[in-house]
């Protein structure tokens, strides 16, 4: 059981993830090696005081340094959901669960808007994680939605188990096996009144399938943690960077504008601090 | 006439003035040359994410380093009032006075309460400022309290106007004017209805006086705002540092705690964004 799970790895997770080392609490990180992907990408960055015009990677090595000083490692786990039991949260990454007392989310700004249905029927057809459901749609059909070429793995996963896998992939994709099929236009809506009946794609197709899965890098937050109250996408959050639910604090640019790294940086404290504070209760 | 006055040099201020010359605005940062005071005592910072394990001085070097990569002066001015006017905002230092369009205060959290019946007898025989005021008490009896060695020119100024000077002083001073006698004792009360007519000491006596004079490096919030809204000296922000005042916005120690530099920086970041929506109005 950690005292503290930091769900991001960018400066706002960072940030949390320092001030909660130096506190002497145990801290689980997750996040990748890149970091921040935005940060990583950023030419030039002139703004995050004492920093005069940085490159993002140049920034993102400072930030490593800093981990690496105070012996924070990054767990480069993917969260696929939130669970808030009696005391505590229960955080899952495909199989495994990690238990804390509780959760910073510092999810970044790639928090998608669902498409219709997809929030009424998950759970009923719709997924987030093939390996957790995949073995539900054992001969049968699904359509998945796939926006990273690292979680193909993941789509090989799930043909070898369903009898038919229509892909779609916002990139160049080609496959050979023999049961997926690669569809030319975005899925843009879920049919199904009770459970997952077909979907519709952008060019009017429509495809029967029992199940979608979602194989994306960002999840919307409030699919993330059910009852998470969110406005157009972003986490709701007061000044001490509190979320509705008790001991759930958010930082970063999932919060809202701007998406600044120094407002992440900030947020992160400040949300370390209340969750100091939830700790100490 | 400026678009944008900050009033403080300390992290907040700094990433305020950093954004606002990135983004092409005109402003004016009132501080001083040490940057913040509580950064430069520091003697170890370490949750100041990109700086592992520095000294107060290192960081604020390379603060300054930004400034001066990025041509961004320091005026070292103490603003002693702000007034809101039709459109714009006034800002008085000594005799001075400065326009912007808007301001942004990041005061630090030095502010102070004030003492009884400070508030309630300001401009009838409380004030701020020598320069402006000093000549009311020709030939009268003031009493002063400086917290500041920097300050005692204007003690001298005043000991030149006014008949007898009575000085407290929470640090050690040695005066050969004639009419000036140093408190043992802080000044812990002000006297008069509808002006000031004597003031109390912590030891108990009363000293009759006409005028009191704070030369205090900061001054309570609202004091120096009329009319902006404070909580137990702290000024009351919503998330878009914000105060209750259209045009001035509040950044850093001034709003609360974690006193702490990356939450600074990260509000003076987002007073700077607010701060530019308000111009684009």
């Amino acid at each position: 059981m950690y005292d503290i799970a930091i769900v991001g790895s960018g400066p706002a997770g960072i940030s949390a993830a320092v001030n909660a080392k130096i506190r002497n609490k145990s801290v689980i990180v997750f996040g990748n090696d890149e970091l921040s992907h935005k940060v990583e990408i950023s030419r030039q960055i002139n703004n995050y005081i004492g920093f005069a015009n940085v490159t993002g990677p140049e920034l993102n090595d400072a930030f490593r340094k800093h981990l690496k000083d105070l012996e924070i490692e990054i767990t480069p786990k993917k969260i696929t959901g939130v669970y808030k039991m009696k005391d505590k949260f229960t955080l899952l990454a495909n199989r495994e669960s990690f238990d804390a007392k509780c959760v910073i989310l510092a999810l970044g700004s790639e928090t998608v808007k669902p498409i219709t249905n997809e929030r009424e029927l998950l759970g009923r057809g719709v997924s987030y994680c093939a390996t957790c459901d995949g073995m539900f749609y054992k001969g049968r059909s699904i359509a998945v939605f796939c926006d990273n070429e690292n979680m193909l793995d993941e789509v090989e996963y799930l043909s070898q188990i369903a009898k038919k896998v229509y892909l779609f992939a916002p990139f160049d994709v080609k496959t050979s096996v023999e049961n997926v099929e690669i569809l030319p236009s975005k899925i843009t809506e879920i049919i199904g009144e009770s459970k997952v009946e077909a979907v519709t794609l952008k060019d009017g197709r429509r495809i029967e399938v029992d199940g979608v899965f979602f194989l994306k890098q960002a999840v919307s937050a409030d699919v993330l943690l059910f009852g998470l109250k969110t406005e157009n996408g972003l986490i709701t959050v007061d000044r001490n960077m509190k979320t509705n639910i008790d001991g759930c604090f958010a930082a970063g640019d999932c919060t809202g504008t701007p998406y600044q790294i120094a407002k992440a940086v900030g947020e992160g404290n400040i949300a370390a601090h209340s969750a100091f504070e939830y700790l100490a209760k």
